[in-house]
Order: C-alpha cells, then structure tokens, then sequence
C-alpha cells in the first residue's frame, strides 16, 4: 500500500492545477494514466453521457444475465471493441465486470480457490511482477489462498494459480506461463496488451482473462474492468464474489465507459481520430526521449529492449512502448532511493519481486511532469550520483 | 448470496417493461428499492449529470483528504444532508466513500480487526439480523475476523466487534449494542435512519457510522456508501482496505449522488418537493395496506409494532415504516416456502439468525408488484394454506 500513501501525501505535481517548481516531488510511482487526457479534450462533446435522475436505480442492469449487475451496452461495448482490436476471442465467454480489474483478480482468485479441494491454493507470479498483486492476496489473511512469490522458483505440491500479466507489468515483456504442472490454473492480465502499447501478435482464447478501462483509454476513475471467462461456473463465482463484496459495479460507470468503448471502436480505423494512433505516438515519443536520456548518461541507467514484431490490427512491424519503464542502474545502488532524493517517486524494484537496483517508473502522467522527470533523471547522471 | 440468485432466476415481475401476470415470480427477497423511481422522474431536468470525456479520469480526487479517492462535491453534499437532516454528527469525522456500504462495512471490520492483537476477533450481531452480514464475514475465509452469529448469546473473551443497525435489517426495530464488554467496538449501520422510514429521534455521534445511498434515494445501481469515522488511523485504515479491493470507488457515481444529494437537502423543507415528505407518504400508505390485509386474515400473520416517536426532523410525533416488513405467522409454518409457492419470493427468517415462521419482505419493489403481493399474502390465508 505503500504507492497511493506516497502519492497521499506529495501529489502536487500529478494535480493538473498546480505549476510545477523545481521544489514539487513527482510522482510516478503509480500508474495513473493522466497522459491522454488531451484527446479526449480534443474529442469535445463525442463522449459526452447524460445520466437522467431516474436512470439506473435498480441493483440489476440484466436479471438473465450471468452478471445481472452488468449494463447490456457495457458489455456490447466489451465485445465490439475486442472484435475490432483482435486482442481477445470473445466467442462463448462469459463476461464479467468489476470495479477495475483489481476486483476481478481477487473475485478470480476466489472463484478458482473455491473449487479446489485443498487450502490454501499458491498463488504466483513470474518476477518482476506486479507489486499489488502481493497486497491483494495477503491482506485479508485468507485461508483459501496463499501468495508464494515468484513462479520460476515455486516447487511445491497442490493446486496453485499463476498471474500472468502480457505485457508484464513492470518491464513490459511478453509473457507466458512458466510454472505449467497439471494442478494448476492461469489467469491472464492483460492490461496493457492494447496497441498503443505493443504490437497484437495473436488473439487469445484463455480460459480466464483480464482486462482494465483504466490502461486502454485513460479513465483510471470510473474503476472499470471486465474478465472473459470460458467456464460458467467460474463466471458465476467471481458474481458471486463480486455481490458480497460490493452488491455490483457502479452503473454510471459503466454507461460512460461503454459510450467510451464504443467511441474507441468507431474511431479504430481513422486516420485522424484513432485513439490508439494517438497513444502510441505519444508513448513512442517519450520511450525515444527517455531512451535517449539514458544514452546521454552513457547508459548507467539501463533499459529493457523489446523486439519489433508484425502487429495484427495496424498491419506493420510495431515496436513495444510499454505504461511502465523499468529503470534500472548498473552499479549496486538503490536506485529508488536516489531518485526519491531527486524528488521522484518510484517504484522499488524489491516491491515487485526483484532488487533495489530497478524501479518501475510510470510513463502515463503529464507531459510536464514527464519533462520534470526526464530532467532530473538526467542530473542524477550529471552530477555523478550514482 | 441465495437472494440474489433467486432474483436472476425470476425476476421477470421486477422489470419494470414486463406487464404483470398471474403465473409471475415476484422477487421481494432483496431489498432492490424501486419505489421511489417515481419521484425522480417527476423532478424532470434537475437531477440530470452530464459528464464530458476528459472528466474524472484520474484515480485521485483529492491528494490531500485521507480518503484521497472521495469526489470533494461528494463530501460537501453528504455533510450537507447530514446537518439537514440532524440524523449523524460529521464535524471533527473523517468520511470514507465506499462501493456501497457492503464495501465499507466490509472495510469497517478489516480495520479494526487489523488494529487488534489477536485473531479471529469475534464479529456478531443481535438476532434478527441482515443475513448479509453472515456472507460479508465469512466467505473470505479470513483469519482476522470470525462471524459468531447472536450477539445475545455472545460469551467468549477477547476482542470483538457488534455489527448495530438501526432501524434493524429486517424487523424495523431500534437498536443499540447489546453486548458492551470493554474489549468490544461497534460499527453502526445507519441505513435506514431516514425521515422517510423512522422518527429522527437524536443526532447519533457513533465512532463508526455507515450510510448508503441506495437506501435514501432508491439509487442503488449507483453504488455508493459512506463512513462517518472519528479516529484517523481507523479512517486510514478503511481507505487502504478499499484501496486494495478496489483502487476506490467509481467518480461518475461519486459526481451523481453529490447531485441527488444535494436535491434532497435543498427540497427538505419544501411543502410540495421534499423527497423525504413523498417517500414517507409512500411507505406509510404501504404499511397501512399491509396491515389491512394481516388483520383480514384474522391475525394469522403477524407484524412488529412500532411505538410513536417526536421526530427532531418534520417536528411532529411520527410512525416508523420500515423498508422491509418483518412477517411471521402464528403456527409452527415455513412461511417462506408457503409464500414461494404462492410465487412470492421472501427472506427466510433463519438466514437471519431467527426461524423460518418468519420472513423479510421488502416494502421498496414497485407500486404493480407490491399489490400482487398484497394479493397474494390475502390468498394464503384465505386459502387456508397455512
């Protein structure tokens, strides 16, 4: 929990009202995707919803429906998107919406504990990895599940779930699962698998899979997010989780983001409105001028390279400009340390599963906040602080 | 999670499109409160959001509030009604937004479990009681906490924590703790002490207080709860628990209840508008109609009575009319299956730590469904079927 508290306290330089000075700490330690905000101010009254006093009142959105708590035009919306993208077979999947996909990896984790005969189940993920996924299953000291650190060094006996998170989250690589015994079951969070990010390679059918409005449009606030799950009785289970936990999803939210998906969808093939254009232009400029920085240090930070591969929905070779860079320094330093000292929030590598020496680093705030970083990042080379 | 399951399975006499028919299910099991949709669709425009694309998409509304995730119009309007109303103290409390009070409550006894040395602290309630609560503390299996049931019956040692609502889910009484031990802290669930359901009779000034939404208005689908905390650490830990489930609550919903809100305290002292005013005019026809038909039936059901009380609020002596009625009948029955058979579908009284020769009805449906059942309650005892 360590993140949101920093950000508590010093997030003058993420508040869009504030100018920045040489003395305002930046944030980047989470990932709040602040940086597309300018599109969808160019898109005007596009997106705009209208929500009526007497709409959307009742606890149910489609009594017939698996997720009787989810709006029929969310989930449309869902399925319109993910056909015109190829990031995601829908076809006989059940989907199920969540209050961001923070909840529906904990209603997914409860779902495929709950069927298993022996408690708890391990659950695990290949490091680096993301940090919150510690915190989501440690902090309500279940007896149904237990989270066992990394997947390449887990050998123990008994039913197990592997997160894996494509593009990872921190370093942005491509993932698969490693651990593969027969007892197992994988979920898939694929977050970032969008193509402002990284190229679509291929179009996944996993048996359970994640996905967040949060990282694909920028709109972390109305805490959306959605699995496709191929088993009904798991879909039901994450219902299940998910009424007991909060009765439901917020309904406003759930219209907005699907006007939001919708426009997304209609806007894919544009050469003048694509949202997804428009992200990766802007994620590609600021990987070359981060990568470029770290060239200028003469490359005592490092970075990870990604390979180019041929994406299915752009139809070219893409590169990968991932949400997240994972920095790291080549001497044994603490690398978040020193920059917090340049007043730069970060995330501790040994957070996520790796050492002190990587901090993972948010690429999605404000430009000017990101023009602050790219700056300090350089003097902290320049004065020879590592 | 039964109630919930029953209503996607039939709830067809729900939907407010469907017309009506003698072989329809009615669902008055949860509490979905669709009865005051008719007050919203009469105030027209004034209630209406409108909400631009670029709005709200952060994950922080204010950095600088302990519960960073809460919409600042949010937490103006609940203080707002609040000191309207006179029906909870806010000043020196922190509040906390949640994803309904569920999520809050939820928050509430992770808190102040976690705060406590040893483990499982014992979480009970005075029978009969909201059978969510059961679901609420056991279905995660937590070593933290462990549900106890009967707060009545309650003797073990150690450090515990008594769930009080009032007017009481589902018998419409008022309550106050009943166990008072000093190793003991109680969270308060202050949904129904509304105007519209019960005499405002004193300011409470509880350490944990929880409201919802959904039970003032009839806004469910919003999804949106709130705590009155007065300890910061208590506040803090709450936040970082919601924080974890969920990365906050979703700020399309925040912006709207701020609105509807706001609506409610303007016209609280209107002669012709006052929310409060029509929904106590509603219930109270309801109740009297329910009552009609138990002594039709010669009293072979029974309701709780309610004694008279000054109300603080309207400044008149007034009558309570609980959102759900609490009906039991006189020989040894399973009420709730005979209702079942009658199509109507009911809370048993033993998921609420009582016996099955009571049920939960709720009182909120619509005006069609709550005539059939009006309707069909005469059938059974005219019928002789009990």
């Amino acid at each position: 929990m360590v993140g949101f508290e920093y950000a508590k306290k010093s997030d003058n330089a993420s508040n869009k009202n504030n100018v920045l000075s040489d003395a305002a700490v930046i944030n980047l330690d989470h990932g709040d995707p602040t940086v597309f905000e300018e599109y969808w101010g160019k898109m005007g009254d596009r997106c705009t919803v209208e929500i009526k006093g007497w709409d959307l009142m009742s606890y149910f959105s489609d009594a017939n429906n698996v997720c009787w708590f989810m709006e029929p035009g969310l989930e449309d919306a869902i399925r319109g998107l993910h056909a015109a993208v190829g990031n995601a077979a829908t076809d006989e999947r059940y989907i199920v919406v969540g209050t961001g996909s923070t909840q529906l990896c904990q209603a997914a984790v409860h779902a495929l504990s709950s069927i298993r005969g022996s408690h708890p189940v391990s659950v695990l993920a290949a490091a680096p990895y993301y940090s919150t996924y510690v915190e989501e299953t440690t902090y309500l000291r279940s007896e149904m599940y237990k989270w066992e650190g990394d997947a390449r060094s887990f050998d123990k006996e008994g039913p197990y779930i592997e997160l894996v998170t494509s593009p990872n989250n921190p370093d942005g690589t491509i993932r698969e699962a490693v651990v593969n015994k027969p007892d197992g079951k994988v979920i898939y969070d694929f977050a970032y698998y969008w193509p402002h990010y990284t190229p679509i390679t291929y179009c996944p059918d996993h048996d359970i899979m994640l996905f967040t409005f949060s990282k694909i449009s920028g709109h972390a606030g109305s805490r959306i997010g959605w699995a496709l799950v191929k088993d009904k009785e798991v879909a039901k289970k994450m219902v299940e989780y998910i009424m007991v936990n909060s009765i439901g999803v917020g309904k406003e939210s759930q219209m907005r983001a699907a006007k939001i998906l919708n426009v997304l969808t209609e806007t894919c093939r544009s050469e003048t409105e694509s949202f997804f254009e428009y992200g990766r232009e802007k994620m590609k400029t600021r990987w070359e001028k981060l990568r470029e920085v770290v060239k200028q240090s003469d490359h005592i930070f490092t970075l990870p390279k990604y390979p180019e591969a041929f994406c299915n929905f752009s139809g070219k070779l893409m590169e990968t400009y991932p949400a997240f860079a994972w920095v790291g320094c080549k001497e044994e330093n603490d690398l978040g340390s020193l920059l917090m000292k340049q007043k730069v929030l970060t995330r501790a590598g040994n957070r996520c599963g790796s050492d002190k020496k990587h901090v993972r680093v948010s690429m999605l705030c404000r430009d000017d906040v990101f023009s602050l970083f790219l700056h300090r990042l350089a003097s902290l080379a320049t004065d020879s602080l590592l």
